[in-house]
């Protein structure tokens, strides 16, 4: 694979530092961004002040760290394989416990597509407890707990404050459910992460082939795509040809936790017909992805039958694919959705791995006229119920939500799901504040999800320009999560963050400074910064004290310079 | 010119319309979308039921009426010339007023750039009050009046519903001046817009050359592109050479309001030099510009010399350029703003010709962490005592505000603005909430703009994605209307506008319905929706019954209409 080299990238005047941990032997990635001086004039001379560095928080796995290889043949370090095991409460197990699992492994033909260094799943020894959530109701801070504690307090040395984030406030925030460390024990390359409103607001993307187009390479190529511009967790919402061995290579390579919508497999193992689907292929599934090591997973379970009534009288019905599965096939076969009579069975599989819960919101509004209606709050209220049933299997749970939502019903949603659902962490689609906006819906669903970002959800689900009308490409991926970046980052500047703010009076005082290097470097999308820079006219040097919008004579802030030298004249002398 | 044929463009599926005044014999554009019909299959037969056409509000002009010629060398339709001459209140000069606009009409040298059917401007007769205040005060209701208010009802006819716009209501609203309908005397071929809270969320698009960039042809090329994807008005910012002839070209082809700053002007006047700037220059310049046909002008008239130490002590100083500008002057004279002094002159420059005032922001902030100071507060405050010495005179104000603010800070700038300014329409930047993206400012700064509309803007300018690193082209001129059309159309739907879901609910009805080419019709942009569409893979016809995000086995909304004809079977029978 030539792609081994291609893959390989670096953030400008950027430096991948580790932070070590004082509970544990952990390395803590975060990216050093190195500033230029400032640059005064006094009695003629240059005379420089140096510029603080700006940490800032880093999804990119070792991809772009110098120093060491990639190899995705062999998949990324397996760095939590020793502190699981320390923890003596799991047993690798000798074989896969799901049927298909053995199937794809004994299949030959697969051989050519399949990841070379399969290791056997671990599994919760019999009787033990083993996640995250059960280690923080025993009051047992874990690696993974500290390592989140130190991911989330960038620039706390830098501005001599602090630590504002501390393992035991981790440890209390998944003990009370109100955060999820997503971060199954067979997911052993993954970089510990924390998703809750106490915490920095992350984002979501989704990739995934779908019988029209990708492969694998393409895919395992997005989700690398996805870490370097900044995604936080990766949903694989593959539905195509080799869906499981797609999957082992976006784990084995991910250093970010990923997600799936088992659902979606099953359906395929029945040949797409919903009315086939049965418990037992369900639940091998779970078990199949749980051995994969997939760390949490969308389940529409509370989609009950007498919400589905309440659906069809909708604009647009139902619009998640999960959500439509399950309606087709309750009203098949007149039962209970199976994913909610058999929900206790699913929390002693989960917890077995640690994998997580994302309670689906199958009826999610699929657009603003369908907002806040009864099926959806209705959907709601049962979440909230199973969200107290996961919690006494420890399983950690997030709440899935929508979706496409005006302005001024966001705020409500986040309300509700605080009431109903105990204030597990929310996890939103977008939601589109209109519906009339097609190739840039990445912009309308911007817009909620920095509002909904700030009333307090967890984790924000990108949206790219193609949604609605065709599957993203990798710039789309590109714009989707910047886009997301700028919303999450708005919420948490908006929610009073004690240290976001900090890259952005770094951007502002090199804007001011006409420090043109530090803008591209402070950016969110360096690249692009400086190619629209370069692509000026009449531009003939970079540290130019002008930009194009006014020319040199009509420089605001060459001017402001110059009166600020006027009115405070001794700052310079 | 071939840039005539180039210009003319239309919108799929639609057909420009135009409703007959009732009080006046007047002709309102509209847009027209026609959509296909609702197939149902009912007895293993297809049942057409026909979908209601779609109103829009068209900013385009005869750009798009395929019944009407346009030539740029001769102008719009001069359609406001009669209701204007028939109010007998105005008289046509014999000759220039202003000293700059003469000296450049004699200078032969121009006459290769000159717009060829210059006709003498239109004034005041004296003694009489012409402005739309002055008439609203008086219960007038004009041409103008009645004009918007058609303008402003899309769909309710369709909706059978009242108007809930009335030309009195606009009138009444123009009285308290908590609206403004820009039109100029000398701007006949504008199709009259009103601007205030009470209305239709608005957008403006910057366009103008600088001394580093783009010439006549294209920036009257830029204008009609603005005009085409939905700006309702435009200002000219132009600083480079030739600035009074390519307003010329710009303002005889404009079918919306055009806005200018013309202290630009004045500087440039006076070769780019501050200090130089006189009363005389900038009151020759205001002249000029009315006689030209100007709209609106900005004037930054609230920037005391006692704001500028405030400003001084900023991350980021003043970014406003007529601030700045101010702000040197101030300074090196050490006298107060003469912007501020010579208001009452203003004043009754411009009720002559009623060009209205936009009461700049010279101290808005630049930066999330300069948002809300003592400067910028201190400014409106000034700005609020100038609003009422202009309504005195009938002349017609709009407040501009800021900026870069983070979403908590924003609710406050409205609040202050309608307490200081007495309910005077707001008119604002942005607000960017987030300053760490640059490339991606049209997004930052429509989450502040959507919001800010939201709670009561009247009109949000627009902002590229070429901000803070050059001059916008055309496709960031695209962008960025595109991206404040959501954001102001997300803020009339957020504020209850009565028919603004119209298009959302059309749209989300040919999505449940798989009506694609509706979908394309229904978008804000059309083409690129389409283009996103006919990219994807595996496409092979247009009305297919999926989309690509889930392929044909896993579509939501086609399983969701199976449910649906489960649930109420008999609604297709």
């Amino acid at each position: 694979m030539n792609i081994n080299k291609k893959i390989k990238k670096t953030y400008p005047s950027s430096e991948k530092i580790y932070i070590q941990g004082k509970l544990f032997d952990i390395a803590v990635p975060m990216r050093k961004i190195t500033l230029t001086d400032t640059v005064d004039m006094v009695n003629g001379k240059r005379v420089f002040h140096p510029n603080s560095p700006v940490y800032v928080y880093d999804t990119s796995g070792v991809f772009t760290d110098k120093q060491q290889d990639v190899d995705l043949k062999k998949g990324l370090p397996r760095i939590r394989e020793k502190w699981i095991t320390e923890r003596k409460d799991v047993e690798q197990l000798s074989t896969l416990s799901s049927e298909y699992g053995r199937k794809r492994m004994e299949d030959k033909t697969l051989d050519a597509i399949r990841f070379q260094h399969i290791a056997m799943p671990y599994k919760a020894k019999s009787g033990k407890r083993i996640t995250q959530m059960a280690y923080a109701k025993q009051g047992i801070i874990t690696a993974e707990m500290e390592y989140v504690a130190i991911r989330e307090n960038q620039n706390a040395e830098a501005m001599e404050i602090d630590s504002y984030i501390t393992p035991e406030f981790v440890r209390q925030e998944i003990a009370e459910g109100r955060a999820i460390i997503p971060a199954n024990i067979n997911h052993l390359e993954c970089e510990p992460m924390i998703i809750g409103n106490a915490f920095l607001t992350k984002i979501n993307t989704n990739i995934g082939n779908s019988a029209l187009s990708s492969g694998i390479e393409e895919e395992v190529e997005k989700s690398l795509w996805s870490c370097y511009w900044g995604g936080d967790t990766l949903m694989d919402l593959s539905t195509g040809a080799n869906i499981h061995e797609t999957r082992e290579w976006i784990i084995r390579n991910s250093p970010v936790p990923i997600g799936t919508v088992p659902i979606y497999q099953a359906l395929e193992k029945v040949n797409g017909v919903a009315e086939d689907l049965t418990w037992e292929i369900y639940r091998d599934t779970l078990i199949e992805q749980c051995e994969q090591g997939v760390d949490y997973f969308t389940i529409h379970a509370g989609l009950l039958q007498e919400h589905i009534p309440l659906a069809a009288k909708r604009l647009t019905g139902i619009v998640s694919r999960g959500g439509s599965i399950i309606a087709k096939w309750c009203l098949h076969h007149k039962k209970e959705n199976f994913l909610y009579t058999y929900f206790e069975e699913i929390c002693e599989i989960l917890k077995a791995y640690d994998t997580g819960v994302s309670l689906g919101d199958g009826l999610r509004p699929g657009s603003i006229h369908d907002a806040n209606d009864a099926a959806q709050f209705g959907e709601l209220k049962t979440i909230g119920q199973l969200t107290q049933i996961a919690w006494k299997h420890d399983v950690q749970v997030m709440i899935e939500g929508p979706g496409h939502v005006p302005m001024h019903k966001i705020k409500i949603n986040v309300d509700k799901q605080k009431e109903y659902c105990h204030d597990a962490p929310f996890y939103t689609l977008g939601p589109l504040v209109t519906d009339i906006a097609p190739a840039y819906d990445h912009i309308t669903s911007a817009i909620g999800a920095s509002m909904i970002g700030w009333y307090g959800t967890a984790m924000l689900c990108y949206v790219t320009p193609k949604e609605h009308l065709g599957l993203p490409d990798k710039e789309d991926v590109r714009t989707g999560i910047i886009t997301y970046k700028i919303a999450a980052h708005a919420a948490d500047i908006a929610k009073g963050h004690p240290t976001a703010h900090i890259r952005d009076n770094a951007m502002s005082k090199a804007r001011f400074e006409f420090r043109w290097k530090d803008q591209f470097s402070l950016a969110l999308d360096p690249d692009k910064a400086y190619e629209f820079f370069k692509s000026r006219k009449g531009a003939d040097e970079e540290e130019s004290d002008f930009c194009t919008m006014c020319g040199p004579n009509f420089c605001a802030m060459r001017i402001s310079k110059d009166v600020k030298d006027c009115v405070f004249p001794e700052e310079n002398e």
